[in-house]
């Protein structure tokens, strides 16, 4: 059996590199030499490692050597029966997952406040989404997750439904796992195929104080964005699955067609680096890791000046740390005020900004952290008591007031949910019209602030007022559109009326 | 106007990377310090460039700043109305093209001998794909393009085709200019959308010893693996636009749905720099190059021992050289050969190797590269001696035998084309049956050989004597079937038979 303090793919990469062949392959680089000076520097020696389907490099399309062995490596360390290595990001995943699990016509129950890959996914399939509406936090005004119950709901609507697809956690790191499970085990109940989108859970399950892993609660399918929260480069990610009620032949046949086929050995071989690195973890460096943490809640909480995401370790994950300020800047603002003492965050809001932290602690960050979020405090203190009135949050609410992501629940709120037959809109079948005129009309594209990524909008849904209000107000308080920056903006691409 | 001189991306990333800012965001190698040791010494400094969407940095999938300003120039540099960057590989190029120009029912004059990831896109787009078989080329029997009055011939049988998929150049370099110029005139003389899988010729048209590009020669959308003949990362491409008659609303649709919404920008700046080097090729470095390439040329001619490919500079790609031993090795055996001699080549198949030149001189490579054809050809010389018989390509043809590509003509022959609707099959409609035992149906699956990758049987083609014996008569030889290294192979999946 491979030894889990191996990397086999990144060795067998760095080995075939060292014996410095004649390269008369692609890619046109050769390794390196021939590339822009300035670039080279940067670029080094990572292009050595850029090689191709080589002796004993095996084939991401069919593993049978090194990257077989790399993904069972990974299948080991994260419970699964199988582990794909993705190269298109978690995007592939949820693509791949879909496309493998609903053709033309089934119906899956889809947790509303999914990425827009799902519904991409859905929309590609010509499946039907019927939603699942996601509770909201009252405190930061941000969608978790959904009930047991509202599965049996849906069941009684759509008996017909084959699946049912879960984000686990959100991108602000809500868990959740006691009802998530009990999500879970409902749907298997009922017999749904459960598909579960852990982009940001790739560390779950690792350690005792953090959420189980979605296998481990019972999915049948989960993607995780490795690149996320674990060490790997941006782009890679694994989608792993437990084989018993999955049609692997049809996801695996999806992923061949969907993922390029000249992948990215450096990339690849990140993946195999980042499941040595969680191999290697101790559980002093877990230790270590979760206090810096708890230092860093602990410093925040001194500061008397914002709001903090905490929870159990079932709830939140404690690498994502939400904070909202509670002196009148929206979350924008501070996020702009963070970089302006040079730190970057990962997502913005009208309310919080959110941080991935790090699995080793940095000896810096956290203190730089903290210093900003005084200085931030103590300057909008100043600010405001010269402006003499008290800090609202942008979107009109108390900061923290119990109730106030009612905007939000009401925005995902369907009167009566139906099932939403999802499918790709051509341009010639739709029209763009300024965003007051289309309530009543059917939306022929997704709306979606970035990040985090989740549509507020999906095609075949009909566009009511509290759309339109709602994103309205995101746009007003600085959230961003992508492909919506244009003079037209706000319009949205609804289906044509049919004329004749 | 933007300077050729600059790399906006690459310029933007470079400098964001510098300001060491406290990363509280993806990805979780924080810049590469969570990374494991022994990874990080060949991971750095491109790890620090391995950044997200922050500010200034921009967004692939809505580019208004440093990429917008990166794809301009790569525009300019190939002469398109508009360029897409690509991070899933020229797979997710011809993919979009292929779903954002043709729907349901549409039809397509296809190349036959296109890329697999043409037919996977026509059977995404559950398009009808009316094949074009390939002329052979009788000395390296490799399939080369098509004649203009096949597009005429085909519009007789199929007045309601929408577009062209063409393949220029092919895996071996063969452009064959000439005839493609008129192919694609008469294609768009009919009002054909002319699609280009330009992938092996991103260096085509930027030297007048080169054959010209396919957007010079009257494309509409081509896609080039930049990657390949040029020099940023594995998995980069481009996909050029002319505008005017191109759907660009669901081309860029296409490309949002396929291709991960969290790109790699050290794979993305490569493009930067790809193109950012040939804009600073002098006329002197491709001279050169050139140069190179010709002493390459004789001194395998003087060898005596091989047939080298050749034709002026609009048939083939001086950058592309296939090699076929006259001695009785296939190209199977030539390419286990030169790697013995610390040669790795691109491509065998049964009668060529086929290498890809660098567009920079190595001052070794091609050195190596004659010593080792010499002393392979003087070891099978001595061995075929001792066995005292003449050599015979594997397939049972004299090599370089006039007419001997027959084989492959065979193949793509089909007494009446017409076109084959085209599907992706689930596992529950397919069985997998012997090869033998498949002639008369319906293939559910492609088998393709890899590389070139390109599928001898495509979904929906009915089996025959044909394709089993080819199929068979490559595997004897020694071509790699990816997903088909099991016990059961040969065997293929076909349409179940509807037994009610």
């Amino acid at each position: 059996m491979q030894d889990l303090n191996e990397a086999p793919l990144f060795q067998a990469l760095v080995e075939k590199a060292n014996k410095e062949e004649a390269r008369f392959h692609v890619p046109g680089h050769k390794g390196g030499y021939v590339f822009p000076g300035h670039g080279r520097k940067m670029y080094h020696p990572v292009l050595k490692l850029d090689l191709t389907e080589l002796d004993g490099l095996d084939n991401l399309h069919d593993p049978q050597g090194v990257i077989r062995q790399a993904q069972e490596l990974a299948a080991r360390q994260f419970g699964a029966d199988q582990t794909y290595f993705l190269v298109n990001g978690s995007t592939v995943g949820n693509l791949a997952m879909i496309l493998g699990c609903l053709y033309q016509g089934d119906v899956a129950l889809v947790q509303r406040n999914s990425h827009q890959s799902v519904f991409h996914g859905l929309s590609m399939a010509g499946a039907c989404c019927f939603p699942l509406l996601p509770e909201v936090c009252p405190r930061f005004r941000v969608a978790q997750g959904i009930r047991p119950e509202q599965i049996e709901d849906a069941l009684r609507r759509c008996p017909e439904a084959k699946a049912v697809i879960l984000t686990y956690p959100t991108y602000y790191g809500w868990a959740g796992a006691d009802q998530f499970e009990a999500v879970v085990r409902t749907a298997r109940e009922y017999g749904l195929l459960v598909l579960v989108d852990e982009a940001h859970g790739a560390h779950f399950g690792q350690h005792g104080s953090l959420p189980p892993s979605a296998l481990q609660l019972g999915a049948d399918l989960c993607v995780q964005s490795t690149h996320k929260m674990l060490g790997s480069m941006t782009m890679t990610s694994m989608l792993h699955i437990r084989r018993e009620r999955v049609p692997v032949e049809d996801v695996e046949d999806c992923l061949r067609r969907l993922q390029t086929s000249s992948p990215s050995y450096p990339l690849l071989a990140s993946l195999d680096l980042a499941r040595l690195f969680l191999s290697q973890m101790t559980r002093t460096d877990w230790e270590q890791a979760l206090a810096a943490v708890q230092e860093l809640h602990s410093g925040i909480r001194a500061l008397g000046n914002y709001l903090i995401s905490s929870g159990t370790g079932r709830e939140q994950d404690p690498f994502k740390l939400v904070i909202q300020p509670v002196f009148g800047l929206s979350g924008f603002q501070l996020q702009e005020a963070l970089r302006q003492h040079g730190i970057e965050v990962e997502l913005a809001d009208p309310y919080n900004v959110c941080l991935t932290l790090p699995l080793v602690p940095h000896p810096d960050w956290n203190n730089r952290l903290l210093q900003a979020l005084s200085s931030i405090a103590k300057e909008a203190g100043h600010l405001q008591r010269e402006k003499g009135r008290p800090g609202k949050t942008p979107l009109g609410h108390q900061p923290g007031e119990k109730g106030a992501g009612a905007d939000m629940a009401e925005l995902f709120n369907q009167a009566e949910p139906a099932p939403i037959p999802m499918r790709v809109y051509r341009a010639q079948e739709k029209e763009h019209v300024p965003l007051s005129q289309a309530v009543g009309r059917q939306a022929a594209e997704m709306i979606t602030p970035y990040p985090p990524g989740i549509p507020l909008l999906i095609p075949g849904e009909v566009i009511k007022e509290e759309h339109v209000s709602h994103i309205l107000r995101l746009k007003q308080a600085g959230a961003y559109f992508p492909g919506k920056q244009g003079r037209e903006w706000p319009s949205v691409a609804v289906v044509k009326k049919n004329e004749k």
